[in-house]
């Protein structure tokens, strides 16, 4: 099973990388940039076949190593 | 209009930092895990309301800014 986690700062948490991408947006002549946040996006390939039992391990990876929970949130999706 | 951009190394780079989370993984206790690659997710906010243009828009970053189209390619998607 393939899962696709995408992991991001929570809402009110300061996001320094994703303004230095707007001002270096600003700086190529892009106008019209309200806002960017960068978030990271990991790739797993599980040898687990059965869904239910990796989407519960993919979620216990974030938990445990891909997430930082006390300032980002995830989100799980088969792909 | 809300973009979402991801950026991820095109398939045959090489992806040390997906290796290594790989390793951790396993070093956590995780079996099974068969490869891991890593990316990057970008959330745009742009002002322009037009979907074609604001599009059009956001590629265009991804080919100046934020991508490396050498060993990288990105796929944008309404948010």
């Amino acid at each position: 099973m393939k899962y696709r986690v995408v992991v991001t700062l929570k809402p009110g948490v300061l996001d320094p990388q994703g303004d230095a991408i707007r001002h270096a947006l600003g700086a190529l002549g892009f106008e019209g940039v309200n806002s960017v946040r960068q978030g990271k996006m990991i790739e797993l390939d599980l040898a687990e076949n059965d869904p239910e039992k990796a989407e519960a391990a993919a979620r216990e990876m974030c938990e445990k190593l891909l997430a930082n929970t006390v300032i980002e949130r995830y989100h799980v999706e088969p792909i």
